[in-house]
């Protein structure tokens, strides 16, 4: 599969959240619609019915099609001869479950940000929803979209870092400083759940470790804490990994990294190479190669392949960002759900967002012991 | 104006050229879409009329509306009730003054590819017809819809440098030694014109360095030469550049720089501060003020205003590309056309794009006389 | 103090260790002599006497000076009217204590290499030793010498970052993998002593941290491992940190990460501000100022002061180095001995050299542990 | 030869001017003494008796051998057991030529600052007079005294870049608006001559040019001017530059551009690589190998070769800097007065220094003509 492989009609999808004053669902919007293969032709924007209708406006959304809320959204659509195919569910963390379940059962596929819930309990639950369903269920990890990432999970799968032996992952932004006071719900139990930037960022990290990688982390000893006076939730976690196989990791996971806009970064090393990946200049594969000169791969550039290439949109030197990578997971949502099988495809799944559930679960439990090693559930099979 | 500025409906815009095989029919689709602004309705898309129907079926083309050339189009289209509202030209360089005259005496509004004409005596012609015809006629040198390209422009323009002293620009690529098998018609005097690289990049390069200085050239002393054995056409060029109230500077131009993927940047010197961009970081704006520390302004972030925020959709820290930039174009475009005026945008123009032109036939003159100083014509009025 | 205070009389060294075959040697008589502060003018070069005295003839030592092994050069030495005044220890670490410890009763001051000693009570033994004989005592975490690294510290201890939050330090190289081979007593325990990498650079790192801080780790969680098949003594290290105010951190220290050549760097957070600086391009310290624009210190720059300026040899964008480094704590050392007082001066101390010890060994006990934070001892007070 | 090759005997200098006050004394100083080859003996270190003493006590010369003047230093040297064996000439331009001319004569080799001289006749009378008396003159270009520019030069020495295409170099600095305050003798035609920056960076710009590529230039176009109100010499040029072979290229040699703290880089291309390096982080050499992923070579790291390793002290990862370059020139200069040849090594000569006068003024001369192009006399057979 590659975002140029064609597909057979064009899909429809509902937003849930994500209106004006936010910017998460104007990137489902682009991200969704920027390969021609999905239209946005429903939401429930807003919980303010004059904000939704509003935000419906500016997307060219048909305002019968503005719902007060996803319960009319998902009673109303069915009967549409052009009924929504999806949901994407861009909602504050809380809610996440309810609406999934709901949208599962109403037979929708369903896009949903992270964290996918917040107990285990609940994200496991969508697991088996969706398995019963048959539906395709992806998880907003949207930095396994970017072409540089796939290139650096397929040499390592292709063993030419040989066996990985340590992994450094980074996940430091200074949104707990920067941004918490327009988006103050990110430091609220109430909403956020029990846990702060693990939750919102650390889930994408242990995500793009495990799928960059190809291994699992089977314990962890995380020591988290509330550095910001003030702060409810932890804004920084640090964490030892323990792969399956012997290799060691590191992970550190804060909001209040001044100077850190994004932050998001992993660093693999094996036995015969080692890979850098920033995220904040995401052309860019540093690839260090046993006993030989440093090497840069870039998007679309020389000694690049397919597991890149096929998610690329230009020639190299012309910059694509954060909209084309979550844009690539759109493409492969929509090709699963028309071939009836995510099989071939690398997007992130619910499984994957319930083991994000777990890892947060885990972090919590380590730190409330002071930071002893605590086991990770094993991942699920797919 | 912003990309964020409400506009009263949707356009529709038709396409000549840039089918399948090649990429920039593409980046017109994406970027006249990213934003909700523009659909993609019609098409004269390849000279084959396979091509064109499979290149129109991918991008959800009404087979009806996929035009056998671009005269079957501006025929067909204005009896519509849906007519589209203008036309990009995506064609090689030799077609595009026949078409952007078709297109505008049928009251297309027109985005044209660079270079504008072979020639400046066509390119002022068109001048002339888009005036007469009170037409929004643009150009593709999309590198000026960078949002810290438009941060560069403000900073200057608000006198933050002083007054500028020296510019260095480079547009050195190396596609010259590597696309040449695929584009062929980049090295055909028929197809390209007289000019080879000084056409094909070295037009984006003068367009930005005004562009961003506010500064125009007086007189320039080119050195063109083929380095590829078997070039027609120049493949490198150095320059000297006067601009008007006395600013020096320095022009490369090449496609023949092994290791250069895009290579296209700007440096400017004045008496308070210097300023550095690379396209192929294109959210980094490097500052250097007098006697203080340097500055990394980035997009989004810290001490940047509404002069890039107007043009950036996402927070700092979260990648915008080269399409991102191509769709600020088309946001601009669209919003000229509705409002009936140019007037307070910055997208570039007819009058941009012959005075690249004239450029190119200043080069080739200097050049024809071992790289003498010649007089680059005054810019035009808008 | 700075390296132009002017020096009462030039100092002369005796090295013990340090001829040919390795680098370290050169490094000391180059870091001593490069100011014109020092001559090295003995020295017991080699257990092997012809390489002593062939490594002593490469550097001007007269034959008389170049003794068989250190007791002959405490012995003959003190009778000369130009005795050395002082003894540089570039020994492997397991014979640092014995050698020192004469070295201090024969009544010199001493540089001695890292790490101090191999367990805790023989570092305060020299500790004590130093102060009863009233010795120089300097130990070579080198590091600390870079102009940058102090204008961090100056900065940090000015309250320009406020509060300190987070502090994550990396010692991560590839020497375990690439020079074991020429250096195989580093994973040899019988000459390295029950530590490898921490003691070989997670020494240097725990060193930097609170030297560029001012903070003290009063806690750490160290996990430990060889992950290379056949290492004895651990090549891969991370630790959770917590210093005394409440600041978190993470070290990553390791010698199997393919890549990075020395790979040494610190990243400091605090309220108002964040600091990263990387041994590799050691005359550039970022600035991440609360709510501004990034910006880049360079030694000798502007916005930087005396703390880095008086450790500065050249002008801006005239690099200087690891030896120069190093030099500056000789100047330091030289100073501190001609005015007999270290008192004003910021070179490490044997007191850091035994924190040092002492911080191998918590990890060690934390490891052997699973991971369980242990306390580090208080620092001395010096 | 390498900087390992031992010497017969260590060798003694004499310098004069670079007293207290200004830094590139201290440079001539440490740079001869760095490896251990060299000592500072005698010196008519300024204009002013006073400074000269002082000069001389900080670095330990002798109080009969501070000379008040270059005449009295060679007047009296020759007598002494142990003479200088030559001359390190650090004045101001307009005093190269008497100097070096005296120290010839009176049988000193020379180390001479640049400009060698203010004019071509003068420079190529020091060039015979250095035959004449068997002479080793070495000329202060000490940018090719770094590892990486002599691995570029090997590379290109070998073919590894195929043809020279396209050579860029920049000398671009701001030194003409920060100290001209403190070197105000920099714009003063008295006593730097007829040309600014030209004479004063440029030439160390023509001198790596030629010696990476191991190219010449025929003619060049210049464009000269001074942007600085005030500033009576040119402080920015610009260069068209064609070589012998068919290469072409351009200079860009300024003092006034804010922000670039030294700014000396060279970029070449040829038909099967690229290469870049810059000086403010001279240990990386960036390598762009045709249709093959980038690549970073690093002083003393992987795929680098005995053509930098020869000329390096320490173990990858370790900076070294500015100073270990001019000492690498220093080793090179006294390896030819002891072995009675300079075959076989690198530095810059004599008539490289006359090539340099010979550079300023053909750049004089084509500005005068309006940048019309003219030729570079030939280069000298050394």
């Amino acid at each position: 599969m590659s975002l140029r492989s064609p597909m057979s009609r064009k899909l429809r999808l509902g937003l849930v959240g994500g209106g004006r004053g936010g910017y998460i669902g104007a990137v489902h919007r682009t991200a969704a619609t920027l390969d021609g293969h999905w239209e946005v032709v429903a939401g429930a924007l807003s919980r303010n019915i004059d904000v939704c209708r509003a935000s419906a406006a500016d997307w060219g959304i048909p305002s019968e099609r503005a719902y007060p809320d996803f319960r009319a959204m998902i009673a109303a659509e069915p009967a549409r001869p052009d009924a929504i195919d999806a949901v994407a569910i861009c909602t504050t963390n809380e809610t996440h479950f309810e609406i999934a379940a709901a949208c599962l059962n109403a037979g929708f596929h369903v896009m949903c940000e992270k964290p996918l819930t917040l107990d285990p309990t609940e994200a496991w639950a969508l697991v088996d929803l969706a398995r019963t369903h048959n539906a395709v269920f992806a998880v907003g990890h949207c930095y396994s979209g970017y072409p540089m990432i796939r290139q650096a999970r397929a040499m390592i799968a292709r063993g030419e870092l040989g066996k990985i032996r340590s992994v450094v992952t980074e996940y430091a932004s200074q949104y707990g400083v920067e941004q918490n006071y327009t988006m103050p719900w990110l430091d609220d139990p109430e909403r956020s759940g029990p846990s702060g930037v693990v939750a919102g960022t650390g889930t994408h990290a242990l995500h793009l470790t495990e799928f960059v990688t190809g291994l699992r982390v089977v314990e962890l000893s995380a020591d988290l804490t509330a550095l910001v006076p003030g702060h409810v939730l932890e804004d920084h976690a640090t964490m030892h990994l323990r792969f399956d196989g012997g290799a060691r990791g590191m992970l550190w996971n804060t909001s209040v990294a001044l100077g850190n806009e994004n932050g998001l970064s992993i660093r693999v090393y094996g036995e015969t190479g080692g890979l850098h990946w920033r995220q904040e200049n995401p052309t860019v594969l540093e690839h260090f190669p046993l006993k030989s000169a440093r090497r840069t791969l870039t998007c679309g550039g020389f000694d690049t392949d397919a597991a890149s290439g096929d998610w690329t949109r230009l020639p190299y030197g012309h910059p694509e960002g954060y909209q084309e990578a979550y844009a690539n997971l759109y493409v492969e949502f929509g090709q699963a759900i028309l071939n009836g099988t995510r099989s071939g495809h690398l997007f992130p799944t619910v499984e994957d967002g319930a083991r994000g559930v777990d890892f947060v679960h885990a972090a919590l439990k380590s730190s409330g012991q002071n930071a002893a090693f605590v086991p990770m559930p094993a991942a699920a099979k797919k």
